[in-house]
């Protein structure tokens, strides 16, 4: 999927919502646990009543890998799933991998050819070798590290080189010209947003992948405001908000109403930039 | 296993050799192709040849997904028979996973609980979130990424931080407090031998993984003159030298021989250091 087709989800959704699928067996309703596949009934109810309000989904590798051969089976029918009724959906592997070059090229292959991801979550401490192999595959993407979410980032993300500069920038600087904006996304936190501003700096034109509103405490209004470029250029994140707004047999419904709320507020903000 | 017992296999073998079971069914002998389970039929035998000359084996993880459903049961088999068959072996996920508390949790059920790895192979980036949850099991292994052997390790890894140092060295200093000894390992690169005496100088103590000796181009005594301490503190990994010395019937054999020379240069490399 080209950056254009992706913007133009957006404007037609008026929603910029990734949903995350974190599926974890232990929190799949207790009517699901008979059917032969679980976890796949579970992402596939949530889909259906998802798909209207979101332009992404998000699977957390970490989650089926935990469900062994049956979880991979899972993951493998989910994209099938969304290829086969959700064409216009855009698909994130949230894998996190980062490795050397034929190390990488199989993960490549794994996620582009095998299963037909759109796009790669990558970390980019060992360097371009990490990314490379992903730039191969055309209409597709990898998605690069720079600011997490989470609270340890600072232990190395923030950390200030030589020249002032943060780590993070130093990614976001070099990294922007291994790829383009036709295949290269940045993950920066939602619990970060003050630090959007600075970001967009370096890179005005990437899409951006926004975890951390709802359940870690980011703010979409802030996001929106420091993140968000002239052609939205956002894509946030939400997993456990949307997936396990209940338990019960109502999960599929909940999760409609938690999507379509974002979507409320998010179609809201694209009209208020004119968009 | 702890670090005493790790040292006493080492003492035992006379060698400090860890096989990297980078398997990829392009390049398994044609004459297993006709097996039920090509990769796993590969490891078993490589394993079998190879296990008087090594202390530890370690699957790539991108091998064994790019192989799919298939690749994941032939590793789970690989782990298995490993277990049952070569107790005493330690047993690597080279899997450079790194995520937030949450999801680094199920990886560390997935590669401790599920498969009974001795360790896995993590990316620092995040921060120390990123290893937290695997430090819950008693008797296993985070190993963290530190200085890699690949060419764009350059690129973030050797930046210098305003205080002069560089970035694998704050990795170094900061995470050698997230873990002990017998539960932290570190990555350093063949490739980078003469910085093995810098790492040194900050974790006397603790074992390293080092890849890139052989296909990367890394020397053995290199490695062994910077990098071992009094208690040999160095698991060397070589993949393709020994797994794919032959492509042909006599693969195992081959593999064997070239493990049996790397071990014979170790067991020199021991003495020379009295143990």
């Amino acid at each position: 999927m080209t950056s254009q087709e992706l913007f133009g989800q957006i404007g037609a959704k008026r929603s910029f919502l990734c949903v995350g699928l974190d599926t974890d067996l232990k929190k799949v309703p207790p009517h699901l646990l008979g059917d032969e596949d679980p976890l796949f009934a579970f992402n596939r109810a949530i889909i259906d009543a998802t798909a209207p309000f979101c332009v992404a989904y998000k699977p957390n590798l970490a989650f089926y890998e935990a469900a062994g051969l049956k979880g991979w089976g899972a993951l493998v029918k989910t994209v099938r799933y969304l290829r086969e009724n959700y064409p216009e959906q855009f698909i994130i592997a949230d894998a996190k991998r980062g490795d050397i070059g034929n190390t990488s090229q199989m993960y490549a292959r794994v996620f582009f050819q095998e299963m037909d991801f759109d796009a790669v979550t990558l970390s980019p401490y060992m360097g371009s070798d990490t990314a490379e192999p992903f730039y191969a595959y055309a209409g597709k993407w990898a998605v690069l590290l720079a600011l997490t979410s989470n609270a340890s980032a600072q232990d190395f993300e923030t950390l200030r080189l030589e020249n002032g500069e943060r780590l993070y920038e130093r990614v976001l600087k070099s990294s922007m010209h291994w790829g383009t904006e036709d295949n290269t996304m940045y993950v920066v936190g939602a619990t970060r947003a003050e630090e959007l501003e600075r970001v967009r700096v370096i890179v005005p034109d990437h899409f951006l992948l926004v975890p951390g509103v709802g359940a870690q405490g980011g703010s979409l209004e802030e996001v929106a405001k420091f993140g968000m470029n002239s052609r939205c250029g956002l894509l946030v994140n939400s997993s456990r908000g949307i997936i396990y707004a209940s338990s019960g047999r109502d999960f599929a419904e909940a999760a409609a109403t938690a999507a379509r709320e974002l979507q409320g507020q998010m179609a809201a903000l694209l009209a208020g930039r004119g968009m």
